[in-house]
């Protein structure tokens, strides 16, 4: 039986592409000032599109930095309502050297769409617009009730949409946030993110002496923080990388049998893996667990930086006064931020010996979360992702943190599925960013599916 | 009885103090390009004054760098031959704001002279000419024979002296050097620097994965040099300051009964040492050892600075590839750096886990020396500064390392006599230098009575 629908979207792959191909031409990169403007045309194109696509109500929001831009369909009564999420604006494009062709001038080169923002997120964004477009010229209708909110901060800490969302969150009741800002397992191996981990940022400093002092005249008898410091932190783990904070574990919790069962499906050789991603002759990290459970479902305690004393090239012989750490730890439901950065302060402090003065900051959280793979959207979107791809999704999780998606989980008290188009290898924040010419065709069908299948479920 | 030398001198003071006052002006800065010219007027100014004291055979003798001035004064036969060292650079005089006086207007004020150079070292080696100039005036003649080498590359390693040294040592045969580039253990308390420690500087590096990785999408497998280099330090010393690095203290000399005795004589007391110096709650390392012997007589290991990650202000989610640190240790007679250096390297080496690749540089080394406090030489020292000063002098070591010592006496198989005339509060290096008048006139004659005292040693 021909599928409408698809034969549609598939008749449309060209004019899809020149479309994209619009949008990715405008270089909207968030971080630098000087492109204040492209962030405006990009949502003024992002709009546009929006109401090409029969979307209603489309707005753009004014806050204190990048527009969001907002558009609806609610006309399905009865039906859930879906809340698509992406975002327009992109990373610097540096170092542009490494590019074949430039990041502002998209070229398809074999099966492959090359340009800044192919794939993170003007891509993956744009299946959504497209699969919404195709639903209402092939039935006239869509079979959810639809609201985008697509912000242009997302590469700068998405602060506009996160003060939005706490203020207006009860004007956008949604059952469900679809979001596509992340990849595939793997080249032919569909998944859904089924979760993120959260995170706590801390700074940690120690102090000895009051000032510098010189390692000939005082070594042997002044506190050196450096020393100290490397002494504090070996004491936060084990060489087996057990984290050794009292209570850090206490309420991790262990991913359900469905997630173990789906992983056993996934394509994962630990040694190909560690080649291609790690390039290091061993890997690390709990022994008794395995790759993916330590990446995905398994928190973890990493040092990012070790200010204090002499860094620069050749030798100086301070003892400094001061020595900071920059350390983090991503969290696992049902962590709380708050109370692990409380766990970790307590052990550094208590451990901190006499000659020196502790100090802490906390810089950064995020919330773990995680969204059951049997869930009735998560199932949707496994049923969308085996029609079109002929196999079901692994479920998967994303070892970062998007401190949107728990945002939002919160905010709207509603499940976010995660369904990620781009692949390992596109290149994010990289030179030469790309994206899967068939995960973009594919991907509008999936989205368009999901809708159908939410509008079910 | 009066004393024509002591007398001449004292009636010198004046003209004394306003010949260094010219010398001080001149802001020869070595590490500054710009002041390159003002090099070679303080040499020329130097020389000048060397001919002036009735030395002979002045010269500058051209390096790569900054002249070396050279006079003599051979006419002693049978009598030993002293070389007198010091060097007319100075340190640069930023921060200028913290100034009372600009450094290069040279002011009295109180008991002090105030300018950059004070001390360190323009007013130190001004006595060694000046007492040379007394001698030859008062008695017309030297009781021994005397050669002046000073440098203008002190501040920035000493580059060309050692070259110079290493070429022309046989031509330049000495039985004592004579330095006066320290401090005085304390106003009033008058002592000789009878050793220095030595050092290697080494800069170690470990690899984990081939690049950088993020920490949410590789926290937990990926190898962290900064955990591992953080470990690894840490296993180089227990808490209480013992260096855990086999061999480590297998060639460390104890100081001589003689030395330890003369401990007891200076005016030291802990706490207002540690209160003044360190200003730090307490102070760490061997507590089997003293204070003193800590600083002085005990080798030591720092951790100067550990490059790699994130070091800058904010939040940045790195593991980095690559984790530094930048270490040394102080040695002390009879250790050796080259083999120093190859036990830290050996014991890192075997305790790095092997998911890292560990590399080390040595960046510098400089050997450990002490003249026994008994030497003809140093004996000469303590009898012409409690002539002057009316008390035997401390035996005190430098905690530091000055590369110059150990190569003088290496090179000419002399014992070099350290006759500080500075005091601690100096300010040497730092804004507000200053020389204490009493010392800058006394010294005159404590030189003075050194040569004379080891003409009979």
């Amino acid at each position: 039986m021909p599928n409408t629908l698809t034969s549609y979207i598939q008749g449309m792959r060209r004019q899809y592409l020149d479309e994209l191909i619009e949008l990715l031409r405008i270089p909207s990169i968030s971080t630098l000032p000087e492109h204040r403007s492209d962030m405006k045309r990009a949502a003024e194109w992002v709009a546009g599109s929006l109401s090409k696509a029969g979307l209603e109500n489309v707005k753009l929001i004014p806050t204190e930095g990048n527009d969001l831009v907002y558009a609806e369909w609610m006309h399905a009564p009865g039906a859930p309502t879906v809340l698509s999420y992406g975002h327009y604006d992109v990373q610097p494009a540096d170092p542009l050297g490494e590019w074949t062709t430039p990041p502002f001038a998209p070229e398809v080169r074999g099966e492959n769409l090359y340009a800044r923002g192919a794939t993170d997120n003007k891509g993956q964004i744009f299946t959504h617009i497209k699969a919404a477009e195709a639903l209402l010229k092939t039935q006239g209708r869509l079979p959810v009730n639809l609201r985008f909110l697509i912000e242009g901060e997302e590469e700068v800490g998405s602060r506009s949409i996160s003060k939005y969302m706490a203020e207006h969150a009860a004007e956008l009741p949604s059952d469900a946030v679809l979001v596509s800002d992340s990849s595939m397992f793997k080249a032919g191996a569909p998944s859904m993110d089924i979760g993120v981990r959260g995170m706590v940022y801390m700074e940690i400093e120690l102090q000895g002496a009051a000032t510098d002092l010189h390692s000939g005249l005082y070594g042997g008898v002044a506190p050196n923080p450096l020393e100290a410091m490397a002494r504090l932190l070996s004491s936060l783990k084990d060489e087996s990388g057990h984290i050794l904070i009292p209570g850090f574990y206490d309420d991790v919790r262990q991913p359900d049998a469905d997630e173990k069962a789906s992983w056993a499906r996934l394509p994962f050789d630990e040694n190909e893996w560690r080649e291609c991603n790690v390039k290091a002759p061993v890997l690390t990290g709990e022994p008794e667990y395995g790759v993916l459970e330590r990446v995905w479902t398994r928190p973890t305690l990493e040092i990012h930086g070790m200010p204090g004393g002499f860094t620069g090239p050749g030798a100086k012989t301070v003892i400094p006064a001061r020595a900071a750490a920059k350390l983090s730890a991503r969290l696992v439901p049902d962590q709380k931020p708050e109370i692990v950065a409380q766990l970790i302060e307590r052990a550094l402090r208590e451990r901190t010996p006499k000659a020196y003065q502790f100090q802490c900051r906390l810089l950064n959280t995020a919330e773990p979360v995680v969204f059951p793979p049997g869930g009735r959207f998560n199932r949707a979107g496994a049923q969308a992702i085996e029609k079109v791809y002929g196999k079901p999704p692994g479920y998967v999780r994303c070892g970062g943190s998007i401190p949107i998606v728990p945002l939002f989980a919160r905010q709207l008290h509603a499940p976010v599925v995660m369904i990620g188009l781009g692949l390992p290898d596109d290149g994010l924040h990289g030179p030469n960013e790309k994206f899967s010419l068939e995960n973009f065709y594919r991907g509008i069908e999936v989205i368009a599916e999901f809708l159908q299948f939410a509008a079910r479920a």
